[in-house]
């Protein structure tokens, strides 16, 4: 494989060719195929963006039929045939069955740029500055999005201007099980000198992708809604990853039983892998006047296109919902199968966690798992580590994949943790 | 046209669809189809995006090669075979005839996020958190490149977070023919209290889209870089509306000679509409360790795909450059007539200005922009006003716009402002 | 009493003139006098600022001596004799016997002050912007300082500029008695994503003065520091308050035999109620170039006379920090019984805490509180109330007060609970 | 001379003592003696701050007496007949024969204290959070102010936390004499892209003391008055190192018949060199609620004293303002010709400057100037520089000065001026 321009010519930034140092040349649901031929299963699908798979043909269909009558491709905001049916399909297919009413913002196609114009919008609404994000939250690096957002490696790269206009408060968890770290918020919510500036907003994952597939219990997420409820606080459920059905509901704050003031959207929402975002908005909290944010990928049609052909195709009853979380069992067990290998022969205190396809195997450190995620991808199995420490080997495959590759994706992994170690 | 749902699904944000509000189905080259069937000549071409005509045959057929052979669509930042085809035509067709040496880096498929990464990228190479930018200039609206747009729309909008790291200095022309700027821009670096921090970089549109059609002078420019150079600033071309080909050349800067550190493209780059934008840096300003900047969307293959169709196309030789200049002298000469026309029959102070297919005719007053506008858009013509107060119309019709739609559009734009005024 | 012109004249900032509306014409140690001649006893002392009582005869015969030398008053930052003179007695009276070695820097004659030159010496020395302060702590109301201090009603007064570099973390005992807060902290250390961008100072009240009579526990203070040093953080204790013997020692912090990175100390410092103000260093992290912090009022030589008189005077030995322990036990003593009446006779849950004579009575809530402290002044007591709600009622008597008033002011607060419930 | 203690002790971020090496020990109107019994003529009296020279003899008994009657000294913002004076007198004596009608705010005895507090109400009464301030600005240095000061070695010093909040603009005749400053700033207020937030306060000095004698013309303040004004802007006038007479006016303001909005005061205010500063504001700007902004010595009551006995002293009429000017003409005429000989004899460009007795010689270089007040130094005048490169000779000698000690001081300057080039 020819890698020379590609050493030589991009930037120094890139990560995933350094894991996966291969020339990758076509894909078809969850196999990705290099230039010598070779195939991967894939459990990474974009890092949750391939919900269904490469090159779903369902939807590649409609986007091939689209192109063929020279449909609008970019048109700005403007009113287009295709974005009217995917506000219509939405709606249809989505808000309704949920109970839910929203109005939809377009704020450009990447999950950052959700995030920016939630919390602005968010502030502009209340009149105040702060949002509250957590502990191992990922919201994006823009500067905006960026202050709600945990990692160091990006905040620490921002060449001398510190994000403004958030707070940290602790993930459900994060201080052990004995604590609801929900005190800690509720306490500085009544403490009028604990230093958190009355937030305009909280914006949570249910389920932390990068951040190690950390769950947050359904009661907590409910508690939090009532906290947000009784303090007049907005509640944003950043739902780019964990959305889409990845966790076995099309959004996965339903399985809480809450209902967001504004919801973010991106990653699989186009379903066929185009940059695509929105946000979510109850309708009363459509406080932008016209332009009031604007940019030039602000609608884009091949991706209305594809995610209303998604939206038809997967969500019109729950046999996908259900199949999707039949899927979620035979990995959560795989896992923690493996996780109990890991403990009980290597002496690695591991742990499986998850909700729905979103799950991950806690190994403990970022170095452990690094080996058996690059054994997995000698075997032909392509899947990443996240955490703070990259301690946490994530499956995020296809939700369409077929159960063989299911099966054997999980063979290889297992395999490759035994060989590895 | 059904637009209920439109109007009340969409968040009022929405601007495109108050102008011109009427639901468009297809578009090919300069023209825009509504679901009436009523064309519409297009002089806005997405504010620029595209370059190339709606659904160009050429590239679209790329694309739809692609797609037939399950390509790979969104990898992350996974190594394609179609990201390797598009750097080295960028090298090839763009880098080696113009002497041009560049890293690349694919930050995210919009304008704003290029903008973010750019000015982050120059902090930390420089050890200096402010970046210089001008009066008018548009280069974002994500917090971080909202630092260095001017518009107060925008800039009040972000509910009580002021942007932080930027400082605005006047644009070439902004005091006057008198001044030259630069001598204020110079004597800020010179004084050691004169409230300017010495900044990491520079950051300058040559010709500013949205903020009226100013044109930057070839001498100011140059100058411009010679300060940069003798001060070790960074100089940060934002070409994102003037790049393309735009100014009758491929990068905006090679009319005034000058070699940016750093440019940010996106608009046109993809050729076909499809979101798309990169980072280029001089080799040794590439200081970005692994993932220091991330984001889902940072490698779009159908636009590495569409994009490298496109150069290929229009710029392997100039024949391409050559016809640009020449519809552009085309338009300059009929917006003089119809800034001569405004000035003598209706007493209007109007000026034409512009570089290559990028023009405007100031008509002093939003409103009478406005009433051009409006009259155009009745008589079949999309065009959009731009600058502080709206006050500029302005021309971003396609490059490759057929002679007759020219023609016709500047006929029905002349009759317009006839018509309204 | 006239008090006209002061309502008419004065901003509607002034706060104590509504607690105490009298017009006070003199002092003497812990009895003020108002303009009809009436007495009061003093347990506010200038929120700490007159440690030695009002008008300390023998610290007024060193200001009145140096007025009759015509001594220099002002000279920015000029070397004098009054300086030297209290250096060197600083040197041999305080840090010789403790062991200590600092630098000093005299950075305006305020607290706020001292606090904006310490975080932001620490910020240079580290190379870091981030400054951990605590839950309830309070540093001054400067725009570098609020950033550290938790109290919303400055914090929501700064129209509309957040404040930037700080976070806050819960201080000792917030989060209830089962959680050791210094947990938290230490796993956001370790937390590669936890949004805790690594600190380049703590700075921390040993007994929280404005926040509530906040007690750190000497083994927290131990731990904190342990932290610090392992992490490389510098510790900086904000001793403005709680310094110069409230605590029973000159720095509170040697109670818990930790060594501060930096202390800020100020008013109590000059032993006269003047303005005055340091921070001291360790020699190592005096980064400062010449002139790189300054301010016109940067050495006040009446407070050098004053500082050093009152340090020979009442630092030269133990008796007077014994004095003050001896005092602290009557209080504790009857703010315990003043607690345990609440609560047995009033159903109020009111508790005693405290760290020598820095001592408050917990009663629950800032309504409660008023009461009894407005009832106290009409019986010729002044004290006030801190705490998040203004819910402890708050002594801070001179610590040279004669045992017969400090008896007297105990009675009639006793009395006057009683009387007020 | 024992300095050793001072040089071990003192932070390296000392000044004037390396300048003036000597140890100072006693002061009398605008004669300083060191320890070894020297005497120097004090050209920079506390830089502005002993505009009623050393130990004024008239305003130390005020002091004596109100210490012999044991009168409060500290009270925070008590009402004490003290303050009740000082407000009584400011009004009788300064603002009816002026017409003004302020209220007071005594935000903390520093300047930059009072900057703070007058930026941050400015914020609050406009709801909008820039603030205006000009090239070579000198506000103060905690971090609210700072963001209005423009010397580098301040804001290169915050150790990574950039200002928020301020827009610089160019002073008077910054760009040269053939441009009015003001046509910029008002081009830029009517601009929406032109990047400036519409500012809720322009703060300016009348004189830049720090930045190099830069007198603003009394047009051109009047122009900015008007500005101000139409725009809904407040005008916040500094002067802290202008005010107090130091112009010939007590309000330097007064030369160019302007009212501002909101005025700080410090240095001089006190008349003794004692901290004081406050904040006056038009009654309808007093936004403050109860304790919105603190701080322990926001009430000094010997400064209220010694102000009250320095404004009966010398405001009461008209003669200390006309001596103040008789002396700012010789001033002028020496210095005058001083730059003239540097001019002829030495080919040295420079220049007088100034308004009342704050005067310049613009000697063109830091080092030039330098080697001119060394040698002062050596010949008995203590006399510092200003300007952005130190490039001013600096005359801020006691109003207060005997003509024969002014006469001498001059005479010093002009012989020194020769022996050093």
């Amino acid at each position: 494989m020819q890698t020379q321009t590609l050493e030589r010519m991009e930037s120094d930034v890139r990560t995933y060719s350094r894991s996966f140092p291969v020339v990758f040349t076509k894909a078809q649901n969850a196999r990705l195929t290099d230039e010598t031929g070779r195939e991967y299963i894939d459990f990474l699908a974009g890092a949750g963006t391939l919900n269904y798979g490469h090159n779903n043909p369902h939807i590649k269909q409609a986007l091939v039929d689209y192109l063929a009558t020279d449909g609008i491709v970019h048109g700005l905001d403007f009113w287009t045939a295709a974005k009217r049916d995917y506000l219509e399909t939405l709606e249809e297919v989505i808000f309704k069955p949920r109970g839910l009413d929203y109005k939809v913002h377009f704020p450009g196609p990447t999950g950052t740029n959700a995030v920016e114009a939630a919390i602005r919008l968010a502030r502009v609404a209340k009149g105040r500055h702060n949002i509250v994000s957590f502990t191992n939250g990922f919201h994006g690096v823009t500067m905006g999005a960026l202050a709600t957002t945990g990692n160091r490696k990006f905040r620490e790269a921002t060449g001398g201007v510190p994000t403004v206009g958030a707070s940290f408060l602790p993930f459900d968890g994060y201080m052990g099980e004995a604590t609801d770290t929900l005190d800690y918020f509720e306490k500085l919510l009544g403490d009028k000198s604990g230093g958190l500036d009355v937030p305009a907003a909280v914006i949570v994952e249910t389920v932390q992708g990068e951040g190690g597939i950390n769950v947050a219990g359904l009661e907590w997420l409910k508690r939090l809604e009532g906290i947000c409820r009784a303090n007049d606080i907005l509640l944003i459920i950043d739902d780019i990853q964990a959305g889409c059905g990845r966790t076995g509901k099309f959004f996965s704050f339903e399985h809480a039983g809450v209902t967001p003031d504004i919801v973010t959207n991106s990653k699989s929402l186009s379903g066929f892998g185009l940059p695509f975002a929105h946000v979510l908005m109850r309708p009363e909290l459509d406080k932008w006047k016209p332009g009031q944010y604007n940019g030039t990928f602000r609608g884009f049609n091949l991706a209305f296109t594809t995610a209303a052909a998604a939206l038809r195709k997967y969500w019109s009853d729950d046999t996908f919902e259900r199949d999707v979380q039949r899927k979620a069992r035979i990995v959560e067990e795989r896992f923690q199968k493996i996780a109990a290998w890991l403990g009980e022969e290597k002496g690695i205190e591991a742990s499986e966690r998850g909700r729905g396809l979103m799950r991950g195997i806690d190994v403990g450190s970022g170095d452990i798992a690094d080996k058996i995620t690059a054994k997995a991808f000698e075997n032909g199995l392509i899947i990443e580590t996240s955490g703070q420490d990259g301690e946490v080997v994530k499956c995020l495959c296809p939700l369409t994949i077929p159960d063989e590759d299911l099966i054997e994706g999980l063979d290889i992994l297992e395999a490759s943790a035994k060989q590895a170690l």
